[in-house]
């Protein structure tokens, strides 16, 4: 006999968990369509060289990256951006620019297994590239926004920034070549806090008076308006200048679609990749922050320069399942705690196959999920307790004549086809 | 600059195949939702020996396996099957039998790729495991022809069998010694042709009579129905049995759900994998027979004695997505035809992004896909020849006070609300 144990990191879906996240990607798929997003998917095995070209450094430690059988060095891909950067150098003419694409697929990573987090996991990614203006950038907000409303989540808030901004400002306190590093920083300053942040400021500017100037502008967004808070960073970075202007059109078109209340103008948010240009988000769950981003992004200038010449500018956003599955779980949010695997149960007795067949072919037709208990041996005691464990709120009972239904959570019962009728009508409201 | 190569046998999946893909993803799901079949996921990657436990032999070869950075000797899954049985021996109790799986997704192979076969393809199983009787038997047939019918599929046909029937006529002929050998000689029928199959049976039971007997069973099906094809079977098989029972139980079922034309016994089914006790299945598509069984399975009486003491029977089938994909794709089916990213594409002009914006909200709203043409300065030609490449019917223009909607199939336009209310009503119906 072989034990039946999983990797150290992995887990089995059970449909508890599985019901609820094919929902919810069902709801993020109906948006991202209605906006004109078409799903694409690549390999989980590429060619190491083609997935690392990029990433390099740390990355190359956490990958899943073998020989395969024709001794080819191969890596299961550990993001969707990199396939997404190969597939658009490969792609490019076929497709067609500007390019709207989704994929919600798995990624690996080989990295320690930690509370909430595993070496496999659902990332779902949604990225315009072929296309550089305020209109693009409010799209994915927009989308994101509309994601957030379909999932019936309550209180979120949208983090919003530019980098490019943040630059000029660092030009401005002559702290530019310590860029990448004052970004890093900076990103982490959820959490470990403002004092840690300003002693590693002072650190890397040698100044503690930039660092303070830092801190500075990264709060200075607190208490203040979308608007207010623009014009102060103007003022820090030097004036108006393209980067403003993009903030300021963005801002007027979430306006005009009445959706600008959810955006927060945070000039702390950086996104430590050195990978992103333009605006960046955040998004945090008002009543979860300790969960961190639920859905982050930004606009990039160039996706796929490691494959083709061609510049391919970009904004997009991912949204990490797993983790946002964990938040609506603890939040209990209705779309979780639905999980039932059918609406309707039927008690089979021997010989009465043929009528519970039928039975539940018209109750199927009525667009009831119905499972019949397939045991006609067992107890009721038991069909009870399977009924409770997959959250089935009905159970239908054969009588001579007919059948009746019983809603396992009222006690309430009704007789015959009226009552599959009145659970049907239920439904579709 | 890195070639965006991607592995031998490996493929992209664009829109144009992606959009369809998940639209008859959506549909089975749908299908099985609706006889109370529950989605699990398993991970990826597994521990070697817990996948070729059962294997082992050929597959063993075939299979993506390496040693992780921990040491661990890994393997991505080569089916669903053993996931599964290996699911069911952790998660027994918590999900309770009988329990109704469905999983879609992904598994790997090594062979050699060619026309039509892949290295990395999708699989769609479904499985009753914790039941053996006729009904369980008969909901996965009906599952079956429910799903072909919701796909829009029409000439097809269920070729059904019991391997315990064939097991019982080869003890008559005294030959169940070779069963094994025989089963997979009968199972290459229709691959290699009457003649060859009677020689290889000749040699494998050193009797040209035997293997003519063998010949006579399995064609015994030719030009009879259902019953009557039962009824020489019993003959055969020394009289009625447990297993003809059965038979002509599953087959009272499925008349009375009315679906029992779409079902042709035929004893030269036999799936070669020993796995199988029951019944067991093919499915043809009358107008593509050269394309194989796009959907097969059969009944098992243990699915996870690897892993765990007690047995678990149970009854399952496997659609082979990508076959089936390819097999719409002949027959022009009109779920493969339509694979429009958006309903309706909006030309944008400079400066008035906020009313193109309200419009695709509205629209959006309304029930269309709605996408913006993120290019402002792009040539009308350019858009046109992007709409017709990503299949959109609808391109909307704005006018000074409104803007018109242009049918891009028919060259005609209409304009304001009323447009989008007609296009939206349209696709209701």
């Amino acid at each position: 006999m072989i034990e039946p144990v999983i990797l150290k990191g992995f887990r089995d879906s059970l449909p508890k968990d599985e019901i609820p996240k094919k929902k919810i990607i069902r709801v993020l798929e109906d948006q991202f369509e209605s906006y004109g997003f078409a799903p694409i998917d690549t390999p989980v095995l590429e060619y190491t060289e083609v997935l690392l070209g990029k990433g390099g450094g740390e990355t190359d430690k956490q990958i899943f990256r073998f020989k395969d059988n024709g001794g080819r060095d191969v890596a299961m891909r550990f993001d969707l951006t990199v396939p997404f950067a190969r597939f658009m150098a490969s792609h490019h003419d076929e497709v067609g620019v500007p390019f709207k694409r989704y994929h919600i697929s798995k990624v690996w990573r080989g990295e320690n297994p930690q509370k909430g987090r595993y070496r496999e996991f659902t990332q779902c990614d949604f990225d315009i590239v072929g296309a550089d203006n305020a209109l693009s950038d409010a799209e994915i907000l927009s989308l994101m926004h509309a994601s957030f409303a379909a999932l019936g989540i309550e209180n979120y808030k949208f983090h919003l920034s530019h980098r490019g901004l943040f630059t000029r400002f660092l030009s401005q306190l002559d702290a530019e070549k310590d860029s990448v590093e004052i970004l890093r920083t900076v990103d982490k300053l959820r959490k470990i806090g403002e004092e840690e942040v300003k002693k590693a400021l002072t650190e890397i500017t040698a100044s503690e008076e930039k660092a303070e100037k830092i801190i500075a502008f990264i709060t200075s967004g607190d208490g203040c308006s979308f608007m207010e808070t623009l014009e102060k960073l103007e003022s820090l970075s030097g004036g108006r200048s393209e980067e403003s202007e993009r903030m300021r059109e963005i801002y007027s078109i979430l306006s005009s679609l009445g959706i600008e209340k959810s955006f927060i103008f945070d000039p702390s948010i950086t996104r430590g990749l050195d990978y992103y240009t333009g605006i960046v988000y955040e998004t945090f769950l008002t009543d979860l922050q300790s969960i961190g981003s639920v859905c982050s992004g930004g606009r990039y200038n160039d996706l796929a320069s490691l494959y083709m010449k061609e510049k391919l500018p970009g904004v997009g956003a991912s949204i990490g399942l797993d983790r946002l599955l964990a938040a609506l779980d603890e939040l209990k949010s209705p779309l979780l705690t639905n999980s039932a695997s059918a609406d309707l149960l039927i008690v089979l007795q021997k010989g009465e196959e043929a009528k519970a067949s039928l039975i539940a072919r018209n109750a199927r037709a009525m667009g009831l999920n119905t499972a019949i208990y397939l045991n006609p041996d067992a107890k009721m005691k038991k069909i009870y307790a399977f009924a409770e464990a997959n959250s089935i709120p009905y159970l239908l009972t054969l009588t001579e004549d007919s059948y009746t239904v019983k809603d396992l959570r009222t006690r309430e019962t009704e007789a015959g086809e009226d009552a599959l009728k009145h659970i049907a009508e239920g439904k579709r409201h």
